[in-house]
Parts: structure tokens; sequence; C-alpha cells
């Protein structure tokens, strides 16, 4: 039997809780999942009680991990990043595997050898992004190497966004399937990436401008724009002395021009808090922006100032949020990014109903016998309903097949590892395609 | 006799040194001068010794705190202002009086009623800005309140710039006499202020593009951006319901539109670290920046894509720095913000000989007898040398005659002071007019 621990069940973690439950008979597992709120997964366990159980877990009481860590044998973590490195810590004193959908920080990385010295498995990145980006982009690598090809750029893409059924009258076509925080705080720095062997880096206040257009194959155009550090994908993927290579994240087009407007204004700064927000509007908080009054209306100003059409799309993306409307502020002493989390929180809502949808793409060009190739993989998950999300599936599916394989003495290595092993990506992605028709499409064609 | 400790001897100590040492014998003074590196006292001591001493303090060990003070009746901190709470907590524990030329931080402001009832006074905001400022635009609100005048305008700026004649070749008309570090980050958030009633809000990206030009009598012009935050001068000065409070940093003109190109390019970004900048050069980085190589020359390419002329003043002045050049980044890892430094560390530095030049102007718009009526009180003061500045002069003397005025017991107030009051400000404006020649010169007309 495997003790299996589970810490955090929110939404995100509801098609990990259903693979947990769906194996636990079949492979002798317990499942513990513990909870600040374990009273909602009653419904979900009352026919698995066999071998399922709820606890109560506040993360602000850390001795419960002394409790619980050392009574699992293997431990995964949904709960925020910031508390993976208690967890990791309980790990190893306990001599216990764990497995997140999270990034190595700087803190896991420095348990590494106390990890490999306890014989543990700190498992990490194995969600969608990063996780099955890992997993499917050194598949196609290996391939490409295997058969003699050299690799000259590495571009790749991914978005939660919206099914295109979905998308409904919201002309930005996104909704919040994600931490509407980090969507609003999303790319305050300056990004790194490597074009044709040359180091480029685009300011915050340039990101949402240089963007690139994608065609995902049945799902018409995305445009991408670049992500933090692209530089550090490098090692991991052996890719050390590659030209260019470039991470980035999907939206539909017009999305970033649009963005880029709220960015130049000034509404995603969360650095000032803005005193006496709470007696404002949004028109006179747009009006605050503007340099000086001068004739027209509130958008035929705005327009003015930030260069666009009065009558163009970013203007109409920026008129359907409500900003030049005597909607109130409501938050008192509020920074700008405060206030515009909120309103898109309400703006970007999702409706009964809705389907979120998980896009990724990879384009790998490589040199073969002297030829210059590309090839794309791309993939696009479709939400099932309200609960099992196409992000819930892409996230929290490949974590539990980590664990499977792990329980089963699949996984050998110790330490801090991530899933650019074969022996790990391997099944995992063949699980998802053949069981849950997650797979990527791909495509190859020689260029020039 | 009276006890006066100063904590920390940096270069903006020396005219305060100067003015503790002229009043010790007069006034019966024993102070002590506690400083990391005392060795370099020892000349400017040798002739005081019967009053004066140096002694050895290393602020990281916080123990020494409890011996110094203590044995103080009065202390000065010119330690940077994050030590200040540690130092004011010994003076409230002891029972000695503050005087410091730094802000009110909230750590400091959370003391207020501890150091009441200690009957301690922690005097603060007592140099130049904060300092000067307020008990110049203090006097002057006061003057024209007491004839009736309605205030509805008030500006004020500040700067710390170099002499006309030591301006020399440097475009910038610029060269640090102050933390590098906090001019490269200057304006970092959203700087706030009031315009006829209404709420004005400029990102940083903008900050730099809108300023506002000013005239100094016999002195020419000058450009000014907004602070981060002025509205919280309303209450402090009284002025509450005024419809127009700015308040700004003083540049010569063009500065500020070539810092906003350095803003744009991305090189003032402090939270991003590069890699391998140590490996690159000023060109290398700049074209980095840039969208995609296409034709023209490295600089001609820059002004392009700032929208800037390739002749212009501004192109001259990034040219000037060495942007264009193959300097090497020397740095390793570094963020842009410390490249940039680095790099004006060098092209900012004073030569042999310079001289330094504070300039700070308030305007006042007022109402009186139904007429609108314009103030503007403009101060310059020029540096002697290289140690008795003119920043180091407008910093130490208003502290050393807080300092003098507490000693003969004419400053009651206890708890949290800073200068606002007549009964301070009014014989120290005095006392700099009188025997420093560091006096305002006011300007007053009806408008219209």
């Amino acid at each position: 039997m495997t003790r299996i621990l589970l810490l955090g069940a929110g939404r995100s973690a509801s098609s990990l809780i259903q693979y947990l439950l769906r194996y636990a008979p079949l492979e002798h597992w317990q499942v513990s999942i513990a909870d600040v709120n374990p009273a909602h997964l009653a419904p979900v366990l009352a026919t698995h009680s066999a071998y399922a159980q709820a606890i109560s877990f506040d993360v602000a009481q850390v001795e419960q991990l002394d409790v619980l860590v050392p009574a699992a044998d293997i431990v995964i973590s949904m709960l925020p990043a910031l508390f993976h490195p208690l967890v990791a810590q309980a790990c190893v004193r306990y001599g216990r595997h764990l497995v997140t959908a999270s990034y190595v920080s700087p803190e896991i990385q420095l348990m590494e050898a106390d990890a490999r010295a306890a014989g543990v498995a700190l498992i990490m990145e194995c969600g969608l992004d990063p996780g099955l980006d890992h997993m499917s982009a050194m598949r196609a690598l290996s391939e490409i190497r295997q058969r003699g090809g050299v690799l000259t750029s590495f571009k790749s893409y991914c978005g939660g966004l919206m099914a295109p059924n979905s998308e409904g009258e919201n002309p930005w076509k996104y909704k919040f399937t994600w931490n509407p925080r980090n969507v609003v705080l999303a790319g305050q720095s300056t990004a790194k990436y490597l074009e044709n062997g040359h180091p480029r880096f685009i300011p915050y206040q340039q990101l949402f401008a240089r963007t690139q257009v994608l065609t995902v194959p049945g799902y018409g155009e995305f445009e991408g724009y670049a992500n933090r550090d692209s530089l550090s994908y490098r090692q991991p993927y052996g890719l050390e002395s590659i030209p260019t290579i470039l991470r980035g994240t999907l939206r539909r087009p017009g999305y970033c021009a649009a963005w880029h407007a709220l960015v130049r204004l000034g509404l995603t700064d969360d650095t000032v808090h803005l005193g006496n927000s709470a007696a404002m509007t949004w028109q006179e908080l747009i009006e605050a922006y503007l340099p000086v009054a001068t004739s027209g209306s509130l958008p035929e100003r705005v327009a003015t100032y930030l260069g666009l059409q009065p009558q163009g799309l970013e203007m109409a993306m920026l008129t359907w949020l409500g900003l030049f409307t005597n909607r109130p502020l409501v938050l008192p002493d509020a920074t700008p990014a405060q206030l515009l989390e909120l309103l898109l929180t309400e703006k970007w809502q999702l409706a009964e109903g809705d389907h979120d949808m998980i896009v990724m793409q990879h384009l790998f060009d490589f040199t073969l016998n002297g030829q210059p190739h590309r090839r794309t993989s791309s993939l696009v998950v479709l939400g099932d309903d309200a609960t099992h999300t196409a992000m819930a599936k892409t996230v929290g599916l490949p974590v539990g097949m980590v664990v499977r394989r792990l329980a089963q003495g699949k996984i050998a290595p110790r330490g801090v590892v991530i899933p650019t092993l074969p022996d790990i990506y391997e099944p995992i992605l063949d699980e998802l395609a053949a069981d849950y028709n997650i797979h990527f499409e791909e495509h190859e064609f020689a260029l020039d």
C-alpha cells in the first residue's frame, strides 16, 4: 500500500483528485486530501471512502506537517508556491517524496544535496507550464537530435484562454482561469531572450507592443509576448549553444495592444497607493492620468494621448471595460493595479457554461542534412466543464501521472528533479494522449 | 555643559562639524563625533581637542548605542536613514533628544507617544529637503496668511546641481553630489499631485516627459519633474483644502528629455539581472534593446526607435555618455540600473575645483482682496569648495542650528517634531541669512 498525501485541494486540483481516486483502488493507494476547507470534498469522496479521506489542514499551522508528512509515502503540494520550501523541508526530514506543479525556486534548489542524502525525490514543475511544456519539448528535441538535426531556434508559447464558443461578446477574448493578480502584474520586469546569437531585452513598457503572431491549426491566430527569462531554459533542455530561444505567453489578437494601452496609462502600477481612491470614479481616475484637459470627450482625449484610433479596436476594448464610466473605484487607498484587478475580476468572470482552453505551441528550427527545417508542435485542450477545466486537467493530470509512476518505483532519480528525462515524460505523454486525448499535433516542413 | 553626539561623519557632515566646532567653546559643548573611520577626523579636530573628540563607531554593532547615547544629551544622526529607528529607540530609552535630516518614517512616527512620555524630542527633517524647504515655505505661507491672502496653488522645487562655472562640457549639466543610486532610480513609481482640485497621476514612463520650466533670477532656466507624493505636504503645511499642490525636482533644461530616453530604452530597470553582462559592451547592450536590426548606424537606429532627432540634443547627450562605444560593461549579472550607475559615476564625477549648487524655488499663488497674486521664493547656494559643498552646507547648517537652539532650551515641543513651527524656523532662517548668506529672494506681483 502506498500512502499519498495531497496538500491543497483548490479549484486547480479537481482533475488531479479525480485521477488519484481513479487509480487508488487499482494501485492500492490510501489517499489523504488535506485542505483548509475539507467539507467541500465530502461529495467528491463519498463513493471512495475505502481508500480516500479528507483532512482539515491550515497551512498557517506548520506543525501539522510534522504529523501529516511522516504518515505518507508521497506528498503532493498544490499549495501556493511560497509554501513549497516548508513542505519540501518536511519531506526531506521524514524521507518522503514530493511532487508539485511549481517552479524550482532557489530555496528548493538549495535542498538538492539534503534530498539526495535522504533518498528523497523532490519532483517539481510537473504541471502544464512548467511541466507539459518540458515534456513535449524534450520529446520533440530528442527526436530531432536522433535524426541528426541541429537546432537553430526554439520558440515556445503557452496561454490559458477561452474556448472559441465561450469568448462571447468580450472583445478581449479573455477571462480569468488563473490568478488574476498574476495576470495584471504580468511582465513587470525586462524580458530576456536570444535571437540569432544576440541577447535581446524588452523593457516592460514595450513588452506588449512587441508581439509575434502564431497560427494554431483549427483555432486561428494568436499573439505571443515574451516571458521574463527565456535564457534559463537553455541548460535544462540541453540547448546551451542555440542561437535563438524565446518563451512567450499567448493571447488572442488585439489583447496585447489594448493591454499596452493600460500599461501606458499607468493602470498596472502596483507600487503607488492613490489615497482617496474610494471617492473617485473610473472616468475621474483616467482623467487624472491625462496630461492637461483639452477639448473633446474623455475617450477622444485618451485616444489622442495614446496615439490610438478613436474608433479602433483598442479604444473599443478600453470602453468595454468601463474605464470611461462613472462607476466608483470602491477600494480606498488602492494601487492602480488593485483597482484594475477588481474591475477585471468582474469583467473577465467565467459565465455559466463557459469552457476554457489551453493552447501551447513549440516552434523548432533545425538543420538536417544541410537543409533548414521547421517543426511546430501544437496542443489545444478544451475544458470539460466548470470543474474539470482545461487548466485543471493540464496542470493536475501530469502531476497525478508522475505520482503513479513514482509509486510504482519507476522514477529512479533523487534530489531535485524536473520532468526532462525520457523515463519520466515518455509514458506520461503517451498516457495523456491515449486516455485523455491531450496530444500535440506535429507539423514539419523544409524551409526555403 | 551639553554633551553632543554626532553619529556618522561622512561627506555631507562637513559643514555641520564645522558649525559644531565653532559653537562648542562658546556654548560649553563637549562634542563626540562617532564614525566608522575616525582617523579622517584627526586633522579637523586637531585644534579643537579641548571640546571635541572622535570615536570609532560601527553601526553594525548596535550595542555601542547603549554606551554612546546615554553619555550624550543631544544625539545627531547623519547615518543612512534606515538606521534612524534604532538610534531613535536608544534615544527614547535613555531620555536623549535626537536631531536628523531625514524624513519621518512610519517607524519613527510610531515612537511619538513613547518619546513624549520620555520627555524626548525626535526632531526630524532638519536638513535641506526635507528641512529648509519646510522652514522657508512655512515662513512665506504664514506671512501671506497674516495679510489675509488665501492660497490657491503651491508648487515647490529643489535640485542639487552644478554651479554654472562647473557645468563644463557636460551636456547634462549634472554631476553626482548625492547618492548616485537614488538618482538612477528616481521616480520609479507613479507621481501624485493636485491641480485645480483634481488629482493628477504621472506613471514613471511619462514622468520625465511632463516637466515644467522655471526661471531663477540670475541663474536662468531649469526644468522640474514631479516628486512621488506631493499630497503628503498638505497636512503639515496647513494646506488641506488647497486646489493645486506640486513638489518637484530641478534639473537643467534638456536633462529630463534625455533621461526619458534612458527610461524608454529600459536602462533604469533595477529588477532584471542580465546574465552574462560582463562579456558585453555598451553598444551591444543598447543593440539588445532595439526591436530588430534594420539598416543604419546604432545611434541612427536608436534615434528612429525613440523618435528623436539624430542630430538633436538628446542624442548628443546619450552619445556623450558613451552608450554607443565598445566600452565593456564590466559588472557580471548586473541590472541595467547598476550598469548605468557605474557608467554615470565616472561620467558625472566631480572634477578638481568643481563647485556644486543648490537651487530651491517655491511658487505661491494666492488671492488677496479679490486679486490673484503670485509670489516666488528662490534660493541659490553655491559650494565653497569640495568639502564645504552647497549640499553639505544646506543639509548640515540647519541641523546644527536646531541642535544649538535645543541645547539652549529654546525648542519646547517633545515627541516627533518637524521644523514647521515659527519658534524653530524663524531664528534659523535669520541665522542662515545673516551668518551664511543663505537666503531666499522673494518676488511678488499681481496676476492678470
